[in-house]
């Protein structure tokens, strides 16, 4: 028996349906219908405290997500439990579009025109190549790569940050504290896509922001604990940053009167950057139980000891 | 003697910097350089009345730009005097990003989001892939084309209209009223890069907007004569048309206090969607005037019977 889960009563049925299509011989159910004995493998989000405690013959977990900080920082989640998040299935691709917007927006001064529409200024700007944005991302795993090389091919030039070093066609690789402040400093567009985890939480502190290019972009996608607000919305006001696109914030929602929902340089999306397309992280999650079932290894397996 | 003018004086010199560089062999001047007797070319963009008719031994005029109406309805131009304009120049590759702007906020609700924004509202939408959003191209010219097939290959449905049928992989081919019709019916995003003639003026009326797709965009690109913008707004405003990115206008700059200014669905750029790249231009021109030289057809000839 393979259980079912997300806060959204709707969608359960939804993937249930899509599962048992795609996997007739095993049994799909909602927490309703569970026996919470027969349970094997469970396939959630958003979770509910206590449930897991209450499943005796559980042998892995899939997150219906990329992104495991929260199951992770959970009391009841058994250590040696398997978990495998959702590697890709369209994210990288929805990801991409987001942080392309973004980049195009800066590129062709759209913020700035959407501020000069606000007082009725018609004003041309001289225009920018892609060849004069220089886009540094954060994070160059999964779905960082897969930004990186799209903007590349798009002709930005591409620089990127994560542990370790890479090798990405057309993407300069830096990593490490000092890679991190280069890429601060000689980037117009830097767009987050890190993972919250003990290491990356709050790194982009005030310091850190003050490096980057006067009149650059901001764009945040990866999580809202990555950066301090405060420091942002500093600089901001006074002009150094030029505007910031965010999906991501300390508290989500927003908190209601949060002055980055009325900032004029800030765009705000309600965490919408890349989301978990249902028929593909069926035929992933599918694919990975079929392995466990011959013996092999899934995918996208969590290593625990990297904090996330 | 070849005579290049502007209306900014800076401009003129980085042209004629840009325009000596590149033919030592020929004299290029200002307007207050000239010796209207030696002037065999013109190169122009905005020149005043009057000034055509002093020069009588001109040859031919190069428009620095690619929409030529303004000087077509000119009273003073000659017309048996052979007239080009700039075919590209970057300006395919500028237009592209800024359609490729609209369609994708559209496809990734970024408008939503942003009347969301100004209400502090947070609540997430059903993500959309480029597969879903049926794009119309009207105009299927040197800019045009480039744009229907860049689309194309994002992964967009895409339809183009013109006079007459053609052939471009990936862009399903319409013409006609009838044709017309369809496009507007079948599409989620029209965008405009029609020119200007006596046969599109006012071709976006009340009666062919009301054909768009409810929830759909509007872009246009192309001519600020094209659209009737009550019509437009009126539609906007009864929920009919979800948004409009307009870079044209019937009268430019638009005017202080006009209501598009203040529409929270329609974005205003000050007709910068494909702004002439000086030394692509130059180099066009240049390529030009040496063909003429050599006895050869030079490109871009406006066809002057087709109305622009
Ligand atoms: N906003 C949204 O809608 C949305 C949707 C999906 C995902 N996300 C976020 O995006 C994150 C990334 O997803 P993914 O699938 O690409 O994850 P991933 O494959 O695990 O990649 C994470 C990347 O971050 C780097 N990294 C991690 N810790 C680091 C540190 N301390 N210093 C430097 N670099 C570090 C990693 O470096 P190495 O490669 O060197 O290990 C790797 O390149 C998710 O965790 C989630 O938070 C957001
Ligand atoms: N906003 C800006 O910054 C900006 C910058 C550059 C250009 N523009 C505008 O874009 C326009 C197009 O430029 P272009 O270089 O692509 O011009 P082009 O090569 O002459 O193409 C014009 C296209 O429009 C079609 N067309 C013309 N009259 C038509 C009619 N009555 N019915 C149906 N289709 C018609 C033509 O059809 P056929 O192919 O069948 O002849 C052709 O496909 C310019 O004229 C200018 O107004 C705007």
């Amino acid at each position: 028996m393979i259980l079912v889960h997300t806060p959204s009563p709707k969608e359960v049925s939804a993937y249930l349906e899509l599962f048992q299509a795609a996997m007739p011989e095993q049994a799909f159910v909602s927490l309703e219908q569970a026996t919470p004995d027969e349970v094997r493998y469970l396939i959630a989000w958003g979770l509910p405290d206590g449930i897991i405690a209450r499943l005796p013959r559980l042998q892995a977990m899939f997150a219906l997500g990329a992104g495991v900080d929260k199951l992770l920082s959970r009391q009841d989640l058994p250590v040696n439990l398997p978990l495998y998040r959702l590697l890709d299935s369209g994210m990288a691709n929805q990801m991409t579009e987001y942080i392309r917007y973004g980049v195009l927006g800066y590129q062709r001064n759209m913020d700035v025109y959407r501020r000069q529409q606000a007082t009725g200024q018609w004003r041309m700007l001289a225009p920018q190549l892609p060849e004069d944005v220089r886009v540094g991302i954060l994070g160059l795993g999964e779905i960082g790569s897969a930004v990186a090389k799209a903007l590349a091919r798009d002709g930005y030039p591409v620089s990127g940050w994560s542990r370790g070093p890479k090798h990405i066609h057309h993407v300069h690789s830096l990593h490490g504290e000092a890679g991190l402040e280069k890429l601060l400093e000689t980037s117009d567009v830097i767009a987050s896509v890190l993972p919250s985890t003990p290491q990356t939480q709050g790194l982009l502190n005030g310091a850190r922001l003050s490096l980057m290019q006067p009149g650059s972009m901001l764009i945040n996608a990866g999580r809202g604990d990555l950066l301090d607000q405060d420091a942002l919305l500093a600089l901001l006001n006074n002009g150094h940053i030029r505007c910031a696109q965010l999906d991501v914030f300390a508290e989500e929602p927003l908190p209601h009167g949060h002055p980055l929902w009325h900032h004029p340089s800030v765009t705000i999306t309600p965490h919408v950057a890349a989301i978990t397309l249902r028929q593909q992280a069926v035929e992933q999650i599918v694919g990975n139980l079929r392995k466990l079932a011959a013996g092999l290894q899934a995918e996208g397996r969590v290593e625990r000891a990297q904090g996330y």
